[in-house]
């Protein structure tokens, strides 16, 4: 079962249109792949970023808004890893209304496994590797 | 000749890798669609929104991260539109670093025009058609 | 007993110094007070704003930080209501580090209850006069 | 000649209700401080951050908002040092509406220069204290 979370959308996430502002559905994007770490790859994001310093910047999005989100709604998140590899993982989200389920939204983001404090690219961690591949099962 | 604009990196747009947090490039490419607007379509992109109720919302997003952008980093961005359709645009942004002229980033995004009251699609005013398919020359 | 509840801090919300950019914290006491709402008001901050075009801009901030909150902590925000007069509330806000209780920032805020559409003040709606003036007991 | 700089209001920082969303407001406060640094303390914030790892985090806000600023609008933000301290500095802020040079909002923020690396603060560099000291002039 591919992971999923729920993130309420706030006031200040949406626009004088009363939608929310496209570049906050990544931010949600962001937020469920840091939950996904915590819940399934035995470390959080945190921890890897303030401890390992290791980060995974995003080098490619593709995605899809079908319906917007609107001031009030909850977004129930899902994200699994469909690929992966020497130093990167294919994330994919689907991005749904809790109150009717209704897919609003879906989007593909490619990031890398970069050292920090040199910013160059790293093979991904065994483990993270394990975590990535089965989590779309 | 594509319009262009310069943002500059603002502390709170970079996160505690150092980059600037990804979702924060999104709002750099639609800061610099509300100057295009501005600069070439005879209308501020706030005058369609508050007085004539039309927007703008994303339904398709491709974008490439080739190389960060740091805190303290300005940040040139392009924009035309590379294609029109009855009702959508495509905007193309290119994101360069100032100080070197790098190409860091590039996004093609298409937008849709909506009536806000109703959130329908509407086929593009006229003088936004032509301010469009001229931007790119 | 007052209000309160969870926020994790997430990745955008830091700053390149590692800590939460404080506007952020004020973003942070917002959302509690839309869950407040949700849970001692008896109708969401959401339905207020879109069904009665009812909003509570703020008027008047003051708001103390005795130690910062960096990403990977979880934030208690404690909120109730401490004073009320024709139009306004003053809401007041605790945010404590969750792993160890640290009082990390306090915040008083008024609100002013407003006609979105005249944007002129009105007197508080009696239903909700009657949550805030309970919600420090 | 207290600094000042002007800053355009974005579209994704409006809410809902049409009005800039409060925290925003010290966003904005926070970038024209940047923009200080620049052009009178001899220094970029940057480099400050990146290159001498200081910083300077906001111990104590205090903020009055007169009127709103919506979508459309231009903010002229004045920005001076009314008061230095050993480590801190008191940051006196004036926001204005462009269009019409109505006052909206002022601030007073505290901040106090930090070490980033160990989290304590330090005394006010000498440059910094003769540039703050000469703000207000």
């Amino acid at each position: 079962m591919a992971f999923s979370t729920r993130i309420p959308v706030r006031f200040g996430d949406a626009d004088p249109a009363g939608l929310v502002y496209y570049p906050i559905l990544l931010h949600y994007c962001h937020a469920a792949m840091e939950e996904f770490f915590a819940a399934r790859c035995g470390t959080s994001y945190a921890r890897l970023v303030s401890e390992e310093r290791l980060g995974f910047p995003t080098v490619n999005v593709r995605a899809e808004f079908f319906a917007p989100f609107v001031y009030g709604d909850e977004v129930e998140v899902e994200v699994w890893v469909s690929q992966t590899g020497k130093s990167s993982a294919t994330f994919e989200y689907r991005l749904r209304r809790v109150s009717d389920g209704a897919l609003c939204a879906s989007a593909t983001l490619v990031q890398v496994a970069m050292r920090l404090d040199t910013r160059r690219a790293v093979a991904l961690p065994e483990a993270l590797r394990r975590a990535f591949e089965g989590s779309a099962e």
